[in-house]
């Protein structure tokens, strides 16, 4: 008689009740996977995991800071109870960029020691796979040249994109050492539900308090590339299922596009909540200190990978304007 | 009546009692510059700054560890005591490649940890310049790829260099929001005394232990550039004392030439201490994890910045196995 229970293979979402977490699992228990995500709840909600849950997969869901050594330690040693843990997604950040400007404490804490604690955990339970959502703030403020992944000197102009790049370096000495597998998605600016921030959020809250006037940081001139979160989690999913891009894969994510102004997407959303408000733009090209004017991102890679986006920049912020409107209004 | 006390600016070195530290500490103290050595006296020794003192320049020591942040301000606090800080020197950091990836914590603290705390207390302090001790372990293994500034993707593949790399990325978002000048000084194997660690000194020990056989970690073909540390202070002073090269500055130090053979510097040292002793080599071409086996490190950047190294990788070796002897010998 064969005694062996089946011990199914876990996804382990870090961050996973989160605005990209949230849409992640939904993918991965439409896989088929056990999805244990681990969440500190600072900015993440149960409600976010609402239509991951009515795919009726497996999905437990446990409270942990993992950014302290006991609580990652304790919530692998519990994700465990439901299968072998086999690939961690690694999505746990503070996502406020000028709040990691204002107090240096909180990428560090949250963007950084997240990532540090996470590896340590994986060493010690022998998970091989680590997919970890950094960002194209790691290049920080390269001017007019085109942002590939072999571009250099990465020089990040916040603590988010310090600490997003801090991630990058440990995983990759990770790779060397215990790892069988590290990919670092490099995604630019995402939108969609459920929004938690950004510019679209801002915007919207901003009218809903004075549908009069809306207050635009900075002069508007500053044009970037958005991702909607459909398509972020597509493509994560399709470069992790491969298994031919090698032990370490550093991969920019993105649309194929140059972006859109940010006054283009003031006047969207002016369009949509409150066609009689006057836009007021500040000064300067950048909305804040770490903010990144416009840059050219390649995502030339990823297109060699056979993958592309199904929205572009236009196309996203206006799907994403809708989903956040209908949030709202909830 | 002018009663205006003269306040003398202080230079502040991080580590300054450890290798590079303390010849930097000498250079600055024959600049007539007041220095305040900060050190934890971990891998560092109060002997080390025994040929600084005989300058007979300013010079204070404050023992901390800059990595606890209550320390690490109570030492500011204590340094401005002798002047305004008007630079800091950030030398500390773990000097032991191993023993890093064996313990993650060992390069978080040491290295990573105190360029947090260091920025922390510099921004409350308003100092304004650092000039930051990275290394060539960032670039990690790209192979026969020539490694200059521009490089990239940088995958570090030890934890040493992904602290390395790490402390670079908070410096540049720092050099965005509050510092005025930062330099990012990457070197490769530096030689020479006071020897805390590194081949030389490891391979002159195994000889006192035994004169007979000399074990060599790897198989001997590793190549690797040397810089004598007299040459890397000079460099690092040289470029900081310019005013010109911009807000923040990454930049390679090392010699001009290929480097030289790991079998070649078995075989002067078994020449010099003890030459009836025979080598015994492992296999592979690394030494440990984290090992690089080769590189071509590109300094055109600082050559072009009117800098030029005395000796050469041979010259270093060769006058450091004199100097690491002598050491020894004391």
């Amino acid at each position: 008689m064969n005694t062996d229970k089946y011990i199914p293979p876990v996804s382990l979402i870090a961050g996973g009740a989160g605005f990209v977490g949230a849409n992640l699992c939904t993918l991965l228990l439409a896989e088929g996977r056990t999805v244990v995500v681990v969440d500190n709840f600072c900015r993440g909600h149960e409600r976010y995991l609402d239509i991951a849950r009515s795919t009726g997969g497996v999905l437990k869901v446990i409270r942990a800071d993992l950014s302290r050594r006991n609580e990652c330690l304790t919530a692998f040693s519990e994700a465990s109870e439901f299968g072998r843990i086999v690939e961690v997604w690694h999505l746990a950040a503070n996502s406020d960029i000028p709040a990691g400007v204002a107090d240096s404490d909180v990428d560090l804490k949250d963007t950084f020691l997240t990532t540090s604690e996470l590896l340590r955990a994986m060493k010690i339970n022998a998970v091989p796979d680590l997919y970890f959502a950094s960002s194209s703030a790691i290049y920080g403020d390269l001017g007019e040249q085109s942002l590939h992944e072999a571009i250099g000197p990465v020089l990040p102009i916040s603590n988010y994109g310090a600490m997003k790049l801090a991630s990058e370096a440990l995983i990759s000495a990770a790779a060397e050492s215990f790892l069988e597998r590290a990919c670092l998605f490099r995604f630019p600016n995402v939108v969609g539900v459920p929004a938690t921030h950004g510019i679209i959020l801002d915007l919207i809250r901003k009218l809903q308090a004075d549908p009069t006037v809306l207050p635009v940081l900075g002069d508007g001139s500053q044009r970037k590339a958005y991702l909607h979160v459909s398509d972020l989690v597509d493509a994560m999913l399709y470069i992790a299922r491969r298994k031919d891009t090698g032990k370490i894969l550093p991969i920019n994510i993105g649309p194929m596009d140059e972006g859109v102004y940010v006054r283009w997407i003031a006047e969207q959303v002016v369009a949509r909540v409150a066609p009689a408000a006057r836009l007021v733009f500040g000064k300067g090209n950048k909305g804040w200190v770490g903010d990144v004017p416009r840059f050219h991102y390649s995502v030339e890679r990823l297109v060699s990978l056979g993958w592309k986006p199904r929205l572009d920049s236009t196309g996203a912020v206006l799907r994403a304007i809708e989903d956040i409107v209908r949030q709202e209004s909830q």
